[in-house]
């Protein structure tokens, strides 16, 4: 198919965990941006297999997840957890389908691109079928901070997210919810899905812990950092926390970078940053927070300022929605980016 | 008076801003605590004069503040803003009272001792009629570090909270009750005492800003902690962050020191230093978070692990309740050492 024709024609989409809260995303975003489609199917496990979810007016029937379900599709979205992601991907990718992964099944294997497309959409290049989209607390990082890197090389990072309960998953939100009408009302709250109470409370565990004392979330930031800005020296710690917020992650980030870096030249540079927008004055209380990133595609950067500890670091505040830059849209710009660029339905 | 008749009759003590959050937790605390005491004068603004206050199951009926407050008074608790402590505690102070202050008005005045009973209470000795009580931020961080500065000097410190309402005061925490139910009831908040909503959100803004884009709470951060722990080289870097939390400040801290750290060496001081209790243990889902910290009086410590981006750094997670250790406790438990050293009311 020559790109005229996908222009015309578009792409046959799969969604892989359509019902869940990226999956749903997925639907929206698809939408919102008349990505180019000639058919979108839904698919799910058997539990949610009849599920009826609506798409520009119509009603697109859940399917059950199979190894058939990858037959004439061009681009598979997944977003089911890493089991489904482990079993299914590869049997797509065998069937010639593009699989973009939102799960950690495959981020840390050599030859699977992790991509941030800001960051490094050339390396969707070379994908064997299978693209990994990073972790939530990553894009929004990276994005935020390969545009300083490519200019003044970044040798450390010091990082304290404040995480939403939505990259738990729609289930989280609820718990959210229900546990802050039991406080509310003065009763007792019993923790649920969270291994403590998260209503009115933090709680500084994400994902496993390791034996370092770190947990895989953390883990996860260094690693994926390193990877997508293909900076395998960049020395980063990162302690990540759980808030009562639903739906936006703030992260507070010190960088140290090769030279000194005015926050004045930062700021210039990243006013002009793909993805990136600077909310960045004190005087008006001017800074990104969560709940009016809630539902937008850019990463915003806030509180800018040199480093007090270390005479030309940064310190800053990233903001941006996990559920759409952290997970569905970024995935969907991995695949705009490589129509734009021929490598998908071609 | 000797320190047998003290023991006996107890002190003169007035509190300054009773009706107030720490006003009334300085009551419950000496209540709690038994503190010697032969009277207790309640003081406040004229607003709040003739209220009644329930101690040891008696009425006390609060007063307007004046100078002849003072007279006939060993110690006074202050905690009703920087203005009130600007104006009454000199007068105190010349009265010979004991002026425990809990405001900003005086900590960075070099005569004024700035303390924390378990790292500097031998600056108390050298007051001049003002002894000032850190900020609530501040306290916690340096009872956790300073039992490991003091056997390998700390170099650098990177810190990220994440603050309860409490500390903006009763008002704030009803603020935040209010807010969560308009968005559990799906109606828009209009912000009110921050700037910006903080039910299910995040305000990465504490006190007023500085040119340098450090607001005062990050400056003061830097400033007490020097001061506190005799440690005017200690570089630090502070993000002030405001939770959707009631009571209970947390901290992401990363610190440098002069030699490697072992996590192993630092819990086993941690686990003897005064005033603090660690909770380490990943495998059970151990950690402090602010709502089981809520009403204790302990500074928690957990998360220890080294620092990956810094080899020989140490990374941990610090808890406590604002309103207790990181003001009025902290407050009353200068008092009680001072007594103990025959400092006060002698």
């Amino acid at each position: 198919m020559s790109q005229r024709e996908i222009d015309l024609n578009g792409l046959r989409v799969a969604i892989v965990g359509a019902t869940g809260m990226v999956g749903q995303e997925f639907v929206k975003i698809l939408t919102q941006r008349n990505f180019p489609l000639k058919s979108l199917t839904l698919l799910a496990s058997d539990r949610s297999a009849g599920k009826k979810v609506m798409f520009k007016g119509e009603e697109i029937e859940v399917k059950e997840t199979s190894p058939d379900s990858f037959n004439d599709i061009d681009l598979a979205l997944f977003s089911a957890g890493a089991d489904i992601s482990r079993h299914f991907s590869p049997i797509a990718a065998q069937k010639g389908v593009v699989v973009i992964d939102n799960s950690a099944a495959f981020r840390y294997e050599a030859d699977v691109p992790l991509v941030v497309p800001e960051v490094n959409i050339e390396d969707a290049k070379n994908h064997k079928g299978i693209i990994a989209n990073p972790n939530c607390s990553t894009i929004q990082m990276v994005t935020a901070l390969y545009p300083l890197h490519k200019v003044n090389p970044i040798k450390r990072i010091v990082v304290s997210t404040y995480q939403a309960v939505s990259g738990t998953g729609s289930a989280a939100m609820e718990v959210l919810t229900a546990q802050a009408k039991t406080v509310l009302a003065g009763e007792p709250v019993t923790p649920h899905i969270y291994p403590h109470q998260i209503a009115f409370n933090l709680i500084p565990e994400i994902d496993v812990f390791f034996d370092t004392g770190y947990t895989k979330e953390e883990w996860k930031m260094l690693v994926e950092t390193r990877k997508i800005m293909h900076a395998p020296a960049i020395a980063l710690s990162a302690t990540c926390v759980r808030v009562p917020v639903y739906i936006g992650h703030s992260e507070a980030v010190n960088v140290e970078f090769e030279r000194p870096f005015p926050p004045t030249e930062a700021r210039a540079i990243l006013v002009q940053a793909p993805g990136v927008r600077v909310l960045d004055d004190p005087t008006v209380n001017l800074y990104p927070h969560p709940w009016m990133a809630a539902g937008t595609d850019e990463t915003f950067v806030g509180r800018i300022r040199e480093d007090s500890s270390h005479p030309g670091g940064l310190v800053m505040w990233i903001v941006a929605d996990n559920v759409r830059k952290g997970a569905a849209l970024n995935a969907v710009q991995i695949a705009e980016e490589m129509l734009k660029r021929g490598w998908l339905g071609g």
